[in-house]
């Protein structure tokens, strides 16, 4: 039987399906600026609230990921979205995050939003920027050593970008 | 008797001094993303709490500007700072903006910072751009359409760095 996979949104009641694998993601280092000691509710505060939305990737109604949408600027320049993504390492490689990320650029289509934006996504992490340029975005910026990685020490950030 | 220019910090309780720029500035919808009718508790929450400092520019005792201090990211990102400043139409061509723009760079130095990021510098706002540049700033990224400009319509966004 295949492995089916599901995304839906969540409200911030049931942030505790993405928070395992939030707090794996953050507390490695390597890929997120947040504070690797993040608490729950710091981190559902962010993915949920003042105009977040929160969406979960469920495989056979396990969740294996997730992510975040919301306008990357306030006012006059929130026309663009920006979002995060988190797969669990356990299912990495079965193309989660790539469905996401359709998904979230269908969902910004759909929210209004005519261009996309990452604001930081690590240099070393070499697999997302790919990824990410398949599903369309160019790096349009790069920040000299913005990331202080657990294991590779200082590394650069890029901003990458896509209209709608 | 030459005007004597002046830069202090504030707390929150002083934002009154700074508002009618801020609301100024902004209102204008020309060289800020935030929305044109931000209220004063909004702007005073943004550039008094949450870890960020605000400075003030004094003109023989009159508030002629005002910048905003504190790290562009969280956690592993936070030895960046970053920093928005506004300086009253009326002051404009005097070198406010470039006094507080080294204020802050020595400020940022002070508190530990190893760079400073501009996130968000419309394209248009040709002035700002040369004033980063002569203190030490390069264009490092450039996002397509990021901004509404009130009378210009879609403008591109720099995002500009420097060490220090």
């Amino acid at each position: 039987m295949a492995d089916v996979l599901t995304i839906r949104e969540i409200g911030a009641d049931e942030f505790d399906l993405l928070w395992p694998i939030f707090h794996e993601v953050v507390a490695a280092g390597e890929t997120y600026s947040y504070a690797p000691d993040m608490t729950f509710e710091q981190a559902r505060q962010l993915w949920t609230s003042d105009g977040a939305r929160c969406f979960v990737a469920l495989l056979d109604r396990a969740c294996v990921g997730g992510y975040m949408l919301h306008a990357n600027q306030p006012g006059l320049g929130n026309h663009v979205a920006n979002c995060g993504y988190m797969v669990t390492p356990a299912a990495r490689g079965r193309g989660v995050a790539g469905a996401m990320c359709e998904h979230s650029l269908e969902q910004a289509r759909q929210a209004g939003f005519t261009a996309m934006q990452f604001n930081f996504v690590v240099s070393t992490n070499e697999g997302a920027v790919r990824l990410w340029q398949k599903h369309g975005f160019e790096i349009v910026g790069r920040i000299p050593n913005a990331f202080r990685h657990a294991r590779l020490g200082l590394a650069d950030a890029y901003v990458m970008y896509r209209a709608l």
